[in-house]
């Protein structure tokens, strides 16, 4: 795997080879020294072009793990801010060396474009583009459903026939498409549950289910799992909801809706959380919640698609260099 | 020792422990190679919610020394900007694998609120809580006397006798407080030397005596050490002084006064120094000055600290992982 | 050579033993690993007054790829804003460790005064200063020129009777001013053109030719090497020219221009470029132009002057503390 720019680039046995080599990372945290040598001598830049202090030292965190050097750029201050472009940019990364570039951009497709302009030949990981794309966070999204639902039996499997509900802001969220793409590719159900202002046009290319009504959707489906998307509240205009409490009321995971879930439904969220707005308390700190083991899952997941992209191919993943 | 929180809670052994052990930690620096396995595989993520560009430096370049990964998060631009709450920001980096987290914050008691919240398992140290203390500050200020008083043959001793005026804005100065605690719990007779409008109210609690003259309390303790404090420019009002010279004229280490002092008395700032203000070049460059030995004694503190909060308990500070 | 702070200061045997190094160091971007153990233990600050995002990335990867520990210190926000003096900053990192001292500073001589005051032990290198010097660019410029001239012969080498041009606002470029030193010592022959307006007064002191039309000076020199010289928006006023178009038109290195360059003639620029405005995209992207060459020489130039100033005499490039 050269790139990692989508989830809609991957077949099944790609994703599932991610899932399953992020079992492998996620097993390196058990040991006393938690590091691999594996990426020793690679350098992996963070080309944030906006700020995500969460995503960004998730990153870090999985590079360094990996024994690679970690060198961040952040475009404020920098010469991007002077109008540099992002072909000059990212070609004067891979002359100082880069040999993966991690990218954060506010544009739709800048990933893409920056992978397959032949600009640079380093490995690209989009780490979110605009409202395009989030694709680390659906893997671990995705890892972290099969290790919930299948548990220590989870190499090799997929989510055939897991019902998902993704609902909120899905017409802004990165997170809801590069979910649905990998989802629908593991064989899971999708339903999107959001007022029809927050949802994109032409919903149908995804394949899934849509609702507009949370109470409704939640008694239809019985879902396995509830992924609570961040709201903005810059959109809550865009959506004609007056203000939080009125958004809560109807598509927030209140403690009362909370309460209606059997025990076994997960609940998601891929952080920060709007507590109080599109999630209670009474659900994000419950055993039904993901939220933090979402977070300790992104370091295994990145570490895998750092692997993966970055590492030779003969090498397995504590192969390397040492 | 799982945390460091405040000066408060250690007895005369803990302290002397730290200090014994950062002496070990001073020693490396002597070596061809000043980097030991100690840490390595554990990170330790410094959680700045205030900008403190020398604590920061000091507390990575201890990390680094230790072999362990640092990751910076500056809660500016980051999630906690957006509102993200102290809970769910450490309970996110915790989740991410940080074994360590320093931090600062603009709250009194952020740290200990933190720390035994419960919310995280990862050993926390307090670089600097709003008004309240500054632990590793006090206890590289402790050292730097003991080493200056006692020389090679400062294992095991405290300071018992050894008299300390500390000067200047008390009310606002966490050092201040820190070092009060500690100093007492050494041995010292700690004296503070403030006008009333920089003192806090209560100030008995710290079992120290107080003086509103500074020639007053120079004359009448014969201090082994004097500590002047920053002044910050905007409590001038708040004291009563209508600029800088009058400042000065009162409350600072004037030549005039500085040339007052026995030979044998030292001269502490915790930095960065306002020259000219509560500190005069004379004092601060002088061979009395303390000033840049508490700043390498800085690292080798912190190192100690680190050490002694998240190495396993069997390790030795040269043992570990290698 | 215990410092870096200016071209001026090295003889002919210097630089071709820096240039010669630099070459090892490219050497190792080579190896499966690219990683020295050189500098290992050793702790370097980058110390930047000014934001520079790429060259402080490319001293970092240089002193990574050398196994130093790097420390980023970005004055902005720190006690420098305060207004901590030079001599206190800097007398704080050395205190902490720094054994090197990476620096970019507005006011030109600023490197200077740190090394030769005695404020600091560390070795310095000048990271550029002020409208003064930058000397690492200058010795990646000329690395790159010896490349591509003398390919694999380049050992021992200088650059005698190379003709070379630099073009655009010489006034303010500490590249123009660090490039000519270098290029008289190592024997090139330079020509400075720029309108009267953008050379600095006493422009004979170089002992470079000066011309005032671009068109006249391509045509009587015929360059073996024509350095662009980014243009600052801001200065176009007081060049007295009433826009980009303008300024393009009489100093860049326009499509028509290049076309009339011979073959072999190279194209550098030390980027950011102004695309458009003093080169077009025909001769930024073109196989004459080293503009990408410049950014990967510059880590290996930056590697072979932290090896010169930080390594003890003893060691060799591939020898140090493992």
């Amino acid at each position: 795997m050269k790139h990692l720019l989508s989830t809609s680039d991957l077949t099944r046995d790609d994703a599932i080879r991610i899932l399953d080599i992020a079992e492998d990372m996620a097993a390196v945290s058990t040991r006393e020294v938690r590091k691999l040598p594996t990426l020793r001598g690679i350098t992996v830049v963070n080309l944030f072009f906006e700020d995500s202090t969460r995503t960004r030292i998730s990153f870090e965190a999985a590079a360094k793990r990996l024994s690679a050097d970690v060198i961040n750029f952040a475009a404020k201050g920098s010469s991007v801010s002077k109008g540099e472009s992002l072909k000059d940019t990212a070609q004067t990364l891979a002359a100082m060396g880069a040999d993966g570039i991690v990218i954060r951009h506010p544009a739709s497709g800048a990933p893409r474009v920056l992978a397959e302009s032949g600009w640079v030949d380093a490995g690209v990981v989009n780490a979110g583009d605009g409202t395009h794309e989030h694709p680390t966070q659906a893997l671990l999204d995705a890892f972290t459903m099969r290790r919930r639902i299948h548990g220590t039996a989870s190499r090799g499997r997929d989510l055939a026939g897991v019902k998902v509900l993704i609902v909120g802001d899905i017409l802004h969220s990165r997170v809801a498409r590069s979910n649905a793409w990998l989802l629908k590719t593991l064989g899971a159900d999708v339903t999107f549950v959001a007022p029809p202002t927050l949802l994109p046009n032409g919903v149908g290319v995804f394949g899934v289910d849509v609702d507009y009504d949370l109470d409704a959707a939640l008694a239809r489906v019985t879902p396995d799992v509830v992924m609570m998307l961040r709201i903005q509240q810059e959109r809550m205009n865009e959506a004609f909801f007056p203000n939080g409490r009125e958004y809560s009321r109807a598509w927030g995971l209140t403690a009362e809706r909370f309460r209606r879930l059997p025990e076994s439904t997960l609940v998601m969220h891929p952080g920060p959380m709007n507590r109080g707005l599109e999630i209670s308390d009474e659900a994000a700190d419950s055993p039904q919640s993901t939220v933090l083991e979402q977070v300790t899952n992104g370091v295994a997941v990145r570490m895998a698609v750092l692997y993966l992209t970055l590492a030779g191919e003969s090498a397995g993943p504590n192969g390397g260099a040492e």
